[in-house]
C-alpha cells in the first residue's frame, strides 16, 4: 500500500462540469495525481431529488476510494455538494471537500455592498445550502438566489457560444432578478456554469464571479497543507490524471480533451465503468 | 393468474414523455389497464449511447413484466424503440411495440412528394433507424434527418409555451434544414416533442406532423385485435393506469396530471421504484 500522502485525489461530478476544477487542481498542485469520475450515464444531477443525488453522489464516492484509493475527495459537483455533504462526510474516514463552502467564502471575501447573488441547479437552490452557508458567515447578507434548469443541458450539448441567441436568452431569464436586486457579487454555483461565463459575464457588467472549481481547488491545497497530505514521492503517477465515466466514453474524452485545453492525442484514455455496481 | 388477455398494458419511457401515448391508449383503448414506467431517475436517454440505452430499456422491461406481468408493452420512447427494438424482442416474449415502424406506416401514408422529415434525439438519428425503416417501405423517399439535443430537456423543465422566444428559436435552429429540404411530412420521433407542437406547426405550415404516440397507440389496437388481446372482464382493474418511476413521485404527478387533462385530485398515486435492480 502506497503511503497516505502518495494516493490519488479523487474528483467527481454528474458529467463534464467538474473538469473546470480539474483544470484549476492540474494548475495549482502538479505532482498531484487526479482520478476523476463523471457520472456521464445518469447526468444530470441537478433536476433530481435529494433522496437520489444522495443515493447516487455515495456510488460514486464509494467507486473513488474502492477502485483508486483517494487520500481525498473534491465533490466537483454543486448538487451533491448541496444535498449530500454531511452524508459523505459521515459515510466516509476520507476528507471530503465541497464546492459550496470555498465558494462562499470567496464571495464573502469580494462583496462590498453585501448583496450577493446564486445561480446554480433547481436541487441546489431547493436545499437552500448556498443561502444557508452564507448567512452563518454573515447574516447581514442579502441573498438572491435563482435556479437554472437548463444550463447544464445548454452546456452538456455544446451551447456556450456568446454570440448564439439561445444561450444568451436563457441567461438572461434567469439573471433577470439577480440584476434587478443589484447584486455585485455571483457564485456560479454549478461546475458546468464556467462555460457559459462570457454570457454570464456580459450580462453582469462590474459583477463578480465565483467559479466554484477555482474556489474548490484552492480550499483543497490548504487542506493538503494543513493536513500534511501533499505528495512527496516522484513515482510516475506524479501528476497524472485518470478519468473514468458511466457512459460511452469517446464523446468525453474528446470534450475533456477540448475543456482541459490539452494537446491532440495526449488525452489520457477515459474508462468505462459500471456505477450503479458500487 | 389473471387470464392472458386480462392482464395489463405496459407502457415506458425515459420520462414524461411517454405519457402523450397513455393518452391516446387510455382514449382508443378505455376497458385496457395500463401499467407506466418512467424512467425519471436516469432521464434523458437520447444524449446516451446505444450500448447505455440498451441496459437501461432491459432493466425497463424487466420492472413492467415481473411486477406487472403485462400481456403486451409500448416502447414509447424513440430513443429505445430505435436502438433496442431487436434486443427487447429476442429478449422477452410479449409483444413489444416500438414507436417507429407505427409512426413510419403513418409518414408514407401522408406524403405527396415523397419528402419526409424526422425529428428526434441525438442517439436515435445516430441509429439510422427511422430512415431504415423509412427506406424499407419506400426505397425512393427522400429522408431528411434532425438530431435535437435540447428539445427534451426543454420540455423536462416546461419550455414549452409557444409565445416563449428560448424553445422557439432553438426549434427554428433545428427545423431549419428540414424547411429547406421542402418536407411535406415530419415524424416527431421522440414522444416529448408532441409538447412542442403548436411551435413546431408554426414553422412548418402545411406540413402533415406525425405524432408518434398516437401512432403507437393505433399499433397497439391492431395487435389487440389480431392476437385477440383485448381484455375482457369487467373487475376494477378495467380502465386503471398505475405509474412508477424512479425518482420523486411528486413532480412527475403534477406533470402528469396537467398532461393526460385529469381533474384535480383524480390523479392516482404515483410509486417510486429502483430500476437499477431489475
Amino acid at each position: 500500500m502506497r503511503e497516505e500522502k502518495n494516493r490519488p485525489i479523487g474528483v467527481f461530478d454528474s458529467g463534464l462540469g467538474g473538469l473546470t476544477a480539474v483544470k484549476e487542481i492540474g494548475l495549482r498542485l502538479p505532482r498531484e495525481e487526479i482520478v476523476y469520475f463523471g457520472d456521464t450515464g445518469r447526468v444530470p444531477y441537478g433536476t433530481r431529488s435529494a433522496q437520489t443525488v444522495c443515493r447516487y453522489a455515495l456510488q460514486d464516492m464509494r467507486f473513488l476510494l474502492k477502485e483508486a484509493d483517494c487520500k481525498a475527495v473534491v465533490v466537483a459537483c454543486g448538487t451533491v455538494s448541496a444535498n449530500a455533504m454531511p452524508l459523505l462526510r459521515q459515510s466516509f474516514s476520507v476528507p471530503v471537500i465541497g464546492v459550496i463552502e470555498p465558494a462562499v467564502d470567496a464571495a464573502v471575501a469580494a462583496t462590498k455592498n453585501g448583496r450577493i447573488g446564486v445561480i446554480a441547479t433547481p436541487s441546489s437552490i431547493a436545499s437552500g445550502a448556498y443561502e444557508k452557508t452564507l448567512h452563518e458567515k454573515n447574516s447581514d447578507l442579502q441573498v438572491f438566489c435563482a435556479a437554472c434548469a437548463l444550463l447544464v443541458p445548454l452546456v452538456e450539448n455544446g451551447f456556450t457560444d456568446p454570440e448564439d441567441p439561445i444561450p444568451t436568452l436563457t441567461v438572461q431569464r434567469y439573471l433577470r432578478p439577480l440584476i434587478e436586486a443589484d447584486i455585485d457579487t455571483l457564485i456560479l454555483g454549478c461546475t458546468h456554469y464556467p462555460l457559459l461565463r462570457p454570457i454570464i459575464a456580459r450580462q453582469l457588467p462590474g459583477v463578480t464571479l465565483i467559479d466554484t472549481g477555482v474556489a474548490a481547488a484552492g480550499a483543497l491545497g490548504e487542506l493538503l497543507s494543513s493536513e500534511d497530505l501533499h505528495r512527496t514521492d516522484t513515482d510516475t503517477c506524479k501528476g497524472r490524471m485518470r478519468f473514468f465515466v458511466s457512459d460511452e466514453p469517446t464523446g468525453f474524452a474528446q470534450a475533456a480533451a477540448r475543456f482541459l485545453g490539452t494537446e491532440d492525442g495526449a488525452f489520457p484514455a477515459v474508462e468505462r465503468i459500471r456505477i450503479e455496481e458500487y
